[in-house]
Formats: C-alpha cells, structure tokens, sequence
C-alpha cells in the first residue's frame, strides 16, 4: 500500500502534507504556554458567564480522562503513559502495568459500566509490530486493551482486540472506545493514511467497531455472516476518528472526524453505513486539490455538522447537568490547530433546537491551546486537556 | 411575495433571523473600538511581517472604496452619504449631488475604466419607491447611478439602471458594480429576503446582471432573446452578495456569497448558470432547519471556496502588486460578523497553488472590527474599511 499510495501522490503533495502534520503535531512550544488563570467568560445567552481554572498542570499530550467513582481521574497521555489525578494533585509518577503493549501512541480511556464491581479499564492505542517480511521500518495497527484498575495499579493488562489494520506510515490514526447503553463497545480506527481500505469493508482500517465488553463479536453486527466483510465493522469510509460520544436522550453514537484542509464532521453513526471518505468530502487535500469532485453522494451518509476550513475537531461531549443551564443539551466539541499562525484552538458549543443545529459559539479562544479532550464530570462541571508539550487539565464551572 | 414569505417560515424563525439581522447590522458600540495602532503581526510565510495603520477615522458604515487618479479616495457610507479623502484627510463635510436617487443605503462605487477622460462614477444602493398600491411601507429595490466627478463635486447623477427587484422586506440587499477586461459592467441584485425569485429568470431579485457602460443590455448577454428570460441576467440563484472582483489572470468574474449560518461562497462566475439559492446550499437557516436536503445539484454551481460556519463574507481582493511579495496572487476576502459573541470580524488571505486553494489564513482577527471592504490602492498597498458606527479606513503595508 505504501508503494500505491507514493504513486498516487505527488512527493510536493507529500511534502506539504507532512509539514502540516508535523506543525500540528509537534510544532509547539516546550514551555507552558497556558498562564495560571482563572479566565471568565461572557457567554452567548446573558447572564452565562464561565470561569475556567486549572485543575493540573505537568501533562505532556493528555489525550482522554475518565472519572473515578470517587473523585479520581484517569489521563491518558499520548506517549504512553497513564497518569492517575489522586485528591485533585497529579501524581508525578504514571501507572505501571502498560508495557506488555508495545504502545507506539496511546489514546483514548473508557471505565466498563459495572467498573465500580469488576474494575475494567478500556484502553485505545496504536501497536508497534514487526514487518511480515522481516524489514525495518514503521509497521503499526491500532488496538484495544482491557485491565484492572484497583486505585492505584494497572493489573491483568491484555489486548481483547487488535484491528486489522496494519499499516507502514503514521499519521491519521487516533481511536477513541465508548460504551454504547446496550453494554456493547463502540471502537474507532481511522484511516491510517491508507486511501483505499476505508472503502473496504474486509479491513478495519477506517472503520467503527462494535464489539462486546470482552472483544468478542457481536452477533447482531449489520456484516455478521456476509462474505467479503468484517464481522466487527460497524460503519465504513472514516477519516481520522478523535471523538465518539452516545447521545444522552436518543441513545446514538456520535462521532468527530477530522477533514484534510475542510471537511471536519460531527457524524451521527448508523449500523452499517457508508460515511464516505475518501469518495466524498467537503474538504481539500493539502495540496490544494478537491479530494472528491461532489461533495456528496445518494448512497453515502452526509455529516450532521461540518466545518469548512477545519478547526480539527477532537474529542467531544454532551452536556446533561444542571450547574450550567443554558448550556444543558449542548454539544461541546474541542479544537485544536492546524498551522503556525493563528493558533486557534478552542472549544466549539453547538446549540440544538427542534429543527437541528440552532447556532455554534467558539469559547476560550484566547487561550491558544489545542483542546485534545473534553468531558463532564460526576460534579455536573466541564473538564477539558490541552494537546501541548506543557499541558494542562482544566475546569469550566459558572463563574461566580 | 410577503405573504407567501411568512406562510412558508414560523414566526420563531422570522424572529431569530432578525434578531440574527439586526445583531449583525446595528448591533454595535457606538464608541470607537478599533485603538489608535499601528499593528504588526507575522504571517504564515516566515519573514513576512505587515503593519496595519489608521488612514482615517470619523467614518460611519462605509460600504467601498475608489482609489482616485491624483491620490485622493472616494468612500461610499451606507446611509447615503459619499465621502472623499483628500490629501490623505478625510473631507468633514460629504460630497453632494445624491439627492435626487431616493437611496435607502447606499453601497458600492467603482470608476469608469475611463475614468480619467469621463470622469464617471458608479453607485449600487437600494432606492425607495412607492408601494404600486398606494398602501404605506417599505418598498424598495436596488439600482445603478451614474454621475460626473471633477474631484470635487458630483454632478449629473442618474440611474442608468433600476432593477426589476421591487420588495417589501429590508436585508439581505447588498450590491455591487465591477467592470470587466471588455468593458462591460457587472452589477449585483441580491435575494431581498425573497425565497422563490432568486430562481426565476424573469426577475432581477437574487442575480447578477451584465450592462454597458450606460446601463442599456448588452446584446451577447446569456438570455438575450430567450422568452420569460430578462436579458439583463448574467447568472441567477444568489443570496447575498456583498464582494465582486475580476481575476487578475483569467478575467473571470468572482463573487462573494452570504449564507445564512453556514454556506458562505466565493463563487466563480460564469454567463448563464445557476449558483442554486436557495434550492442547494451548505447552509442551515437561522432557525436550524437545513435549507436544502442536499448541498449539491448536478445542474448548479457548487461553489470555489465556501465557508461554515459562516464568517459573513464581505469585500475581496486579489493582491497583484509587489511590495508584499509573499501575497501575488493571494485573493483577501474581508469577514463581518454575525452573532454577538464573539466578534470576529477579521481578514480572510486565501493562498492557492496550480490545484487551487491552498490555505487559508486568518488576520487582524484581534482588532474585533467588522471589515466590509478590502482593496488594493494604487501604491501597491492594500486599503479596507470597517463596518462600525465609529469606522476607519485602515492601510495594510509590509511591516518596516
């Protein structure tokens, strides 16, 4: 695949593609960029205004949280480390137990929905392995471990799924786990680069999985038992996945998707649906060309929300408390930056009405931080990670 | 068409629209905002550092911009006045000899290409008119002046054109008049807030209309002849259309598009197609509904370039002179604002390669002005102004 796709592009194209990623990537500051806040914020609807404050700073690339049944957080950070937040103060050393893993990215977090009795943690990365013909070089897939998390140690840490999904080049390749309310397991592997096999639905790369909490198949997968298809795949025709959340009221799965230069997606996920990429987009490459010449197709699912240029959408949440009001029902999706100039990574608030989407507001601007990662917490408040060398957990609470 | 306008929309719809309207058009301080400058800011190219200073303030809404052969600017204000700039002051006093147009707003001004010989001057604005009734209330539609300027006063002011686009509703009612290499004239009708006639041939509401230079038809124009066709009609099926320029390599025509909250369009355009308003848009309205079901037709022009969420497109320019090396060829399209928070009015700097868009780049976002109209002057520099009741005509230079 490395050689067709080579083939296919320009090395120009190749060249301008890696430059953006790597900027977006890497191409940040090693010092703190943050400051120590609080900041407030007037908001849309009058008489909303926010504070936002810093819960923890010493992260480097958080990329997911999960809250503890008792105050406790799990972060992930992306260079694979587990960081445990005990008592609201980040402990300085991350959690044994990954190293069996051969992680080369480590990604998303998710509790089982009955953690408080078997302790199961859900673990997203991506798997360094070796080449099938023994060659050097980057040969990687994106996987799903499971272990026990007591309070304090990491133990019984296994894969319950490795994705068939090996690929030679990085990039395109976040995943994110939610359990769906049925108690099945949402599981994303986005495109690795790769331009074909999202379309091909006997590969999991560029794919939603469903699996069961134990990283069996459902039976009641839509491709169960047909020929030519991965019994796992739930949808098809992903980019790169960086955010998967359930609806609180209709029970869907929704999902991020980031576009090359425009096309980034809020999708709400169907059972065996076609999301398109790379046949239909709203976006252009890097190099300037339309990836796709329509932007949509009669067989081929339409995202729900888009944005064009991309703020590269990342993880995302619906807002169900009460602490803030107007905020209730609310999508809040994080943005990070593509580029050296400007930096304008922040969190977009989607507001719903009857009719759809009613209105978007972008918050914490300012701050110039890449939002990885935004979650509510068991205290009915907003936590969020910045995607920065030096990085930050912070607290969005009304403003007093 | 009112009545067949409110039967189609809920009331709440109308309501949010306006609000959305009247947020956007007079939602404003009435104090300066914009600071004393200069400016500076870095740019995406490495090196490339500019300076963005006051060349006058005590403006009012102004809507364009006519660089004049000595130096001197002539500077268009919505509300029906015509400002000149002289030796680098703005006149206190403004130019008269626009009595007799009946102008509701007043928007774009453009020089003959002969300018220099015929002294004459080009107005867009919306004229007022009697109801054919009798019966009280707004009516109104947008029309083409012409008039002699020797530098001083203007005299022999006439329409040479009214558009058949006589409505009873005021917004989205934004003009504008280019010439072309052929020396043909383009004149921009936008939608009215009309929701059928944009599509119907036989009526100036929602099109752009092509002219001589005296305001009769041109005989080559795409529907001369054809019947229920209005050969003034050069292409159809327009929103809001606030920016115009002629390529500086092609010629072609580009046009800038509102959409409502997504869907903003730089359109290229071509003799006697359809840019689908509002069958087919990549917009929602501001009720949340989708517009259209699907975003593109086989049968209509998707756009060049589109923005959503929208940034509320106004004025643009390609940049074709040297003393910004690193923008040749750059096309800059001022952005506006529509919502309350927050205000990012801003410049939009659009880079593209032999593919076509390359990158985007957003600037002056900072300042938190409205930016309705960027041009370039005579000096190689670029010139815009902003969109506030306490307004300024600003100067783009490469930073010393």
């Amino acid at each position: 695949m490395s050689l067709a796709y080579r083939t296919k592009r320009s090395v120009v194209g190749d060249i301008v593609w890696l430059i953006a990623w790597v900027t977006a990537a890497y191409g940040q500051s090693s010092t703190d960029t943050l400051g120590v806040g609080p900041w407030t914020y007037e908001t849309f609807e009058r008489g909303t205004r926010i504070r936002v404050s810093v819960v923890t700073k010493g992260l480097s690339h958080p990329w997911s949280m999960a809250f503890l049944p008792g105050g406790d957080v799990l972060i992930t950070e992306r260079p694979g480390r587990l960081r445990l937040l005990h008592d609201g103060k980040l402990v300085p050393e991350p959690i044994q137990g990954l190293q069996g893993l051969a992680i080369d990215q480590l990604f998303d977090i998710a509790l089982h929905p009955d953690f408080g009795k078997n302790h199961f943690v859900y673990l997203t990365y991506i798997k360094k392995g070796s080449r099938p013909d023994g060659s050097k070089g980057y040969w990687a897939t994106t996987a799903l471990a499971r272990g026990r998390f007591d309070g304090r140690a990491l133990t019984d840490v296994a894969d319950i799924f490795v994705a068939d999904a090996w690929q030679p080049l990085q990039g395109g390749d976040g995943s994110r786990v939610v359990f769906s309310p049925d108690g099945k397991l949402f599981f994303a592997s986005s495109h690795r680069r790769n331009e074909k096999l999202p379309q091909d639905p006997n590969s999991d790369v560029g794919k939603i999985l469903r699996l069961n909490d134990d990283g069996s198949i459902p039976k009641d997968n839509p491709f169960v038992g047909q020929p030519g298809h991965k019994p796992e795949v739930f949808s098809l025709g992903h980019r790169t996945i960086l955010g998967l959340t359930i609806h609180p009221v209709t029970g869907q799965l929704w999902e991020t998707e980031n576009g090359p230069q425009g096309g980034d997606e809020v999708n709400i996920i169907r059972a065996g649906r076609n999301y398109g990429w790379p046949l239909v987009t709203y976006g252009r490459d890097y190099d300037g060309k339309k990836v796709s010449p329509t932007p949509w197709r009669e067989d081929m699912e339409a995202p729900e929300l888009f944005w064009v240029p991309s703020i590269t959408t990342s993880g995302m949440t619906f807002y169900t408390a009460d602490k803030i009001p107007a905020w209730k029902g609310n999508l809040l999706v994080g943005s990070m930056t593509v580029g050296r100039i400007p930096r304008t990574g922040h969190i977009e608030r989607i507001v719903f009405n009857e009719n759809g989407e009613q209105r978007r507001e972008s918050l914490l601007t300012d701050l110039k931080q890449r939002i990885r990662d935004i979650r509510q917490g068991p205290d009915g408040l907003l936590y969020l990670i910045t995607d920065e060398n030096q990085a930050a957990m912070l607290r969005i609470e009304p403003a007093p």
